[in-house]
Order: C-alpha cells, then sequence, then structure tokens
C-alpha cells in the first residue's frame, strides 16, 4: 500500500515529513492570479501559509503585487529575500516591534495595519527611525468579530487621526468579508469612503482576503487587492469549503504505520507535534488518502491515533501514507523544511525561513 | 496593569515571548528529583517538554540518570551536548532512521522502544551500522491504547525475536501507567516478568512515566526509572490534575493586547501558532494572570479572541499579560527560543535547540 514516492520519501528523507507538489502549487499560483486579474483586482498572496521566500518570489513572478505578512517575523525574512512590497495585515506595538518596523521600513516598501487609536499613536517612532513616511491603512470588521473596527465612524475618526500624525500616511481599509458578507461589507465600505472623501483622504488600498474569497474577488467595488494565503497549497478544510478539489491539495504529510497494536486501530508517527490540534471543525485530523475511511481520531504529541473501526483497508506497521491535513497553514508551521517533489521525484528541500519566530 | 517584568520583556524582547522562570525550573527540577530518589527509582526525565541541552544538564546534574526522548532528531541535539544516556522511548522504522540510529548508537549509550516484529526486525541494520549492540526495550499498554503490545505473552515474544537476533540486546519493559492504573500494570509486569525468567531473561530497565504519575513512583514493584517530562515546566492541565500549583508554573507566555474592539471582546497576539490549539481537554486556551476571569475563547493563527464578559476586569490595548498555557509541552515547541528570567531580571535567552525537526 506504500506507493513508488512515498517509498523514496521514507528511504531517502524519512517520516513525518511535510510534501510538496511543486507542479499542484505552481497550477495553484497560475489559477489564484488569473481569478485576480480576472476581476481587475491586484493580488497580494499571504506569505503565513507558505513562509518561504522562494515561493513568495513565485506568486510575485506570476503577477502578485507584492505579499502579506502576519508578523514582523515573517516581513523580515521575506524583504531579506529582496521581496520589496510587503502588506503587514497586524496590529503592532511595543517599542521593540517599532524599532524592528523602523529598520523593515527605511529599506522596504511596507504598509501597516491598526485598528485603534493605541496602535496609530506608537508607528510615528518606526516612522521616525525608518527616516520616511509609514503607510497604515485601518483594518475593518466585517463580520469576524476579530480584529477591526465595527463602524464606518470610527474608520473615519482614526483616518483623521492618521493624516495628522507627523510621519504616518493613510494608506486604505482592510477587510476581510465573511464568505456571505459581501453585500455588507460594501455597506460598510461605502459609508466610509463618504466620510473619507469629507475629510479629503481617498483609500489608495481597499484589501480584502481569503483563500474561499476566491470566488468573490472583485465583488465589492473600490476593492483594489486581495490577499489568499491557504490556496497555495489547499487542505482538507479548502475541500469540506467546496473550494478546491483532493488534486488541488499539493502539501502531504506523509507519515508511517508504527504500531498496530490491536485489530482495530493503530499509530502513526504524526502527532500534535506535526499535525497539530487544529481540527478547523472537521471530524478527525485529516484525510488519509490510502485509507479514507480511517479516522485520526486523537493525538499524543508523537503519536496519532488511528481508529481503523469504519476502515475496510487496515495499513501494516512500516506502511507509509500520506495525508491531507486540516489546516495546512499551521502544519507548514511545525516544521524547519518541507520536501519539494515532482511527479516521483525528489526536486529538493526548502527551508520553512519564517517560522519559529514568534513575533 | 502591566508588571514591570512584563514591561521589561515586552521593551526589550517583544510580545509574544515564551518566558521561562529559573528559580521554579531548578525548584521543579529538585522537588521531582528529591521524589524520586526517595522511592529508589533513577529519574530518567523526558526532554520533549523543553528541548533544550542545557536543561537537560541541569536534570542531570540534579541526579537524573539520563534523559528520555520521543524522537532521533531530539536525541541527536542531545547527544551532540554531549548527553550519554539516552532511551528513545519510540519505534523506530524504516532505512532513513536506521541509519541515524546507528550513527548515534556508535557513539551514545541509546537503548530504543519496539512494540512490535517489524519494527524489531529493522533494528539489526541501526546495530550494524553502529558497530556495537543496540540495547531494546519493549513498550507495553497499560491502559492508554496507544503504542505498547496489550498482553504479557507479547512481551515474551518479543523479548524472544530481540534475545535471539545478532546485534540486539534485551534490556527490559516500558510501561506507562494511567494514573488509576498502577495494580494492573504490577499484574502485567509480574506476568511479563515469570515469563521473561523462563526464557532467562531478566529486564535491566523497567521504565514508568509521566508527571502526574510522580505521586505515583516507586509503587510498581521492579520498577527502576521513571520518565517524568511537563513537571520542569507544569502548565494548566497539572494544576487542574492537583499536581502543581500556580506558583509551580515555571513557563508563561507573555502577550501583548492588541485591540479591543468592543467592550467585551479583545484580541491577544497570541494565536494558534503560539499556544496551540491544543485544549488539554480544559476550557479556554490558558489562564490569564492578570485577568483570571477572562477567557481566550478561540483562535486564528495570530490572534488570541478574548471573551470578557465574565471578566470584572479588563485590559486595554498595549497592556503585556502572562499567559499560563493549558499544555506547556506542545507550546514550547512553537518557538525557536525562550527568555530565561530570575525575579525581574532577564538573564539570557535559551534556544529550544531540537524543535522544529519533525523527525
Amino acid at each position: 500500500m506504500t506507493s513508488p514516492l512515498a517509498l523514496k520519501i521514507a528511504r531517502e528523507y524519512g517520516t513525518p515529513a511535510l510534501v510538496i507538489d511543486m507542479d499542484r502549487v505552481e497550477r495553484n499560483i497560475a489559477r489564484a492570479q488569473k481569478v485576480c486579474d480576472g476581476a481587475g483586482v491586484a493580488n497580494r498572496p499571504h506569505i503565513k501559509t507558505h513562509k518561504s521566500p522562494l515561493l513568495a518570489q513565485l506568486q510575485i513572478k506570476a503577477g502578485a503585487k507584492g505579499i502579506t505578512c502576519q508578523k514582523l517575523g515573517e516581513a523580515e525574512v521575506m524583504a531579506q529575500a529582496g521581496i520589496d512590497d510587503i502588506l503587514i495585515s497586524y496590529n503592532l506595538i511595543g517599542e521593540e516591534k517599532m524599532a524592528r518596523l523602523g529598520a523593515l521600513r527605511a529599506k522596504t516598501n511596507v504598509t501597516v495595519a491598526a485598528d485603534n487609536a493605541v496602535v496609530i499613536a506608537g508607528l510615528p517612532a518606526a516612522a521616525a527611525a525608518a527616516g520616511r513616511a509609514l503607510p497604515v491603512v485601518i483594518e475593518c470588521d466585517t463580520g469576524r468579530k476579530r480584529a477591526g473596527v465595527e463602524t464606518p465612524a470610527e474608520v473615519i475618526a482614526l483616518a483623521s487621526q492618521i493624516a495628522g500624525t507627523p510621519g504616518l500616511s493613510f494608506a486604505g481599509l482592510l477587510m476581510y468579508p465573511t464568505e456571505t458578507g459581501w453585500t455588507e461589507a460594501q455597506r460598510f465600505h461605502d459609508d466610509a469612503l463618504a466620510g473619507l472623501r469629507q475629510l479629503g483622504l481617498d483609500p489608495a488600498i481597499v484589501s480584502t482576503g481569503g483563500s474561499p474569497n476566491l470566488k468573490n474577488v472583485g465583488k465589492l467595488k473600490g476593492a483594489t487587492e486581495h490577499r489568499p494565503g491557504t490556496y497555495i497549497y489547499n487542505d482538507r478544510m479548502q475541500v469540506a469549503a467546496g473550494v478546491a478539489t483532493w488534486d488541488d491539495c499539493a502539501l502531504h504529510v506523509y507519515s508511517t504505520v508504527v504500531s498496530r497494536a490491536a485489530p482495530d486501530r493503530g499509530i502513526l508517527d504524526a502527532g500534535s507535534k506535526t499535525l497539530t490540534a487544529d481540527t478547523g471543525g472537521l471530524d478527525g485530523y485529516g484525510l488519509i488518502l490510502e485509507h479514507p475511511e480511517a479516522r485520526i481520531a486523537r493525538f499524543a504529541e508523537e503519536h496519532g491515533f488511528l481508529d481503523l473501526t469504519k476502515s475496510n483497508t487496515r495499513p501494516s506497521v512500516g506502511d507509509v501514507v500520506r495525508i491531507v491535513p486540516n489546516h495546512v497553514c499551521v502544519v507548514v508551521n511545525m516544521s524547519d523544511e518541507v520536501v519539494m517533489v515532482r511527479g516521483d521525484e525528489i526536486v529538493g528541500i526548502l527551508p520553512v525561513a519564517a517560522r519559529g519566530k514568534l513575533r
């Protein structure tokens, strides 16, 4: 039951291994770019999914305008690799971050997000350290109740604060509509825009987000950019959401069955320190392609507990299986590197360069 | 609401940060050692919790006989730092692992575990590469339905296989009794021992495991070693299990409140890529010491969603809080380093040297 490639991975590299199919990666990159191009919206992929400069460069080569990062540590790694157009879609706060942001901004075209006055009040320190103005977009809550101001009135107040703060420039709006929330997002955007124009401000950037939202790109009139992340690899959540097929899943976790202590159960060498406890709202912790009826029921840190009660096919000790993880972004974050393959050939080892950095 | 040390961490290091209190670490190390010494059972701490050679060396200096690792990558890092007595409590399988195990065994006093004939059949390759015999303990299931043979009869069959395989030597039994399962574990052990002696085999090692089981150390007659892991840091699970106090928790996640978009909620800069989605069976994803009634309700990758509905105290944007994580072992695994403190002083940065290695 072990495929030729799996045998090769296990023999030459070992398991558990994160393996990416570069043909699929390139296909996924091209497809999303085409969607954005077709909608007349710039593509600014979120690199939190792959965290590798090489892949960010492939995204840019395919037509992406720049990249999105979620933290400074990611942006620093990407800038060091020569990527010059970076949006950090997160509230940055504190002296240590302002010093790093200043150093980054000194040599990079970087824009940051803010959703409150305290964050904005801290940013001039970074601009001063950089020696040039820092563009700031305002994060708007569009139904996720995460970060982001809840009303257009708050947008206008914060835009006014940014415009009135030496060293900062108002750059636009950061939105992340829920998949069914685009009408509300439009209303929010339009109301905010009307108020901004009264202040003489115009958003150069109106950014939307999400891979499942690729089907909605262009729906928001006024949107200039989109930030999809997961689409480069896809995962079981994307398939469950109906926005990817199993063949679009470019990352598989290769794992060896190391124990079969009883007929109805087994142990994979991929536990919570490989697949993570993030269920993504799904049952079980991944789909085993060779045994789709087997359930990864629970974890120890290095043990994946296989429940085989409902599976007609049952792996033997030593079998190497391929798992489509539930949420690929958090799985990539667990490893220092991924194995790159094309067809049945291993073509390289790619460092996950921006991982292990909490900040 | 931000403590002097938290201010210092945020200013000099930044958040999110994993911060370990070395006074507490040393106290935890000493306490567990004393328990093992008192029971006449050797202490072989599991380094999967901290993954740092420096801390393993402190454990050994305090009296530990050696260490336990869960994977080769951990053992390689520890051996390179000069630690010479290592138990790998896991089924190792495959050519790539046998080559690495051989290289490790050539220069290190390493013992491995096995629970099936396929794993045992693979091990002579490692012994041959090492140029010396490889000791093997048999993993026994003692109620966790994880890895481990289910019956003493299987122990005897596998011990016989090991003893009859050139290059391997039978070293003993690996057990991990549930906290209430020590009577059953004793019966399993005694039955296995009787059969082993008929084969002329004697277990040099009978190893038990678990930090909550420190209170049971010595209960199993015949036990020679114990493998506690989490006790060096402790966490919310250990407190919930009644085996540690909040003051015994040596690792805190320092996190900044970056958004307070509505009165009843907020966002921490520690999300699932810092605290992990591992609940450890508890409600919420950690205890915030400054706001114990606030609930870390859910995560995005870099957002911890604070539910403040039941909290009388509410943090402001910019506040730095200290979080006791639910399961510290998986949290340490998320970061390349931890910050060491004593009292209110930062005393160093410790690499989490054995992390990021899946294998």
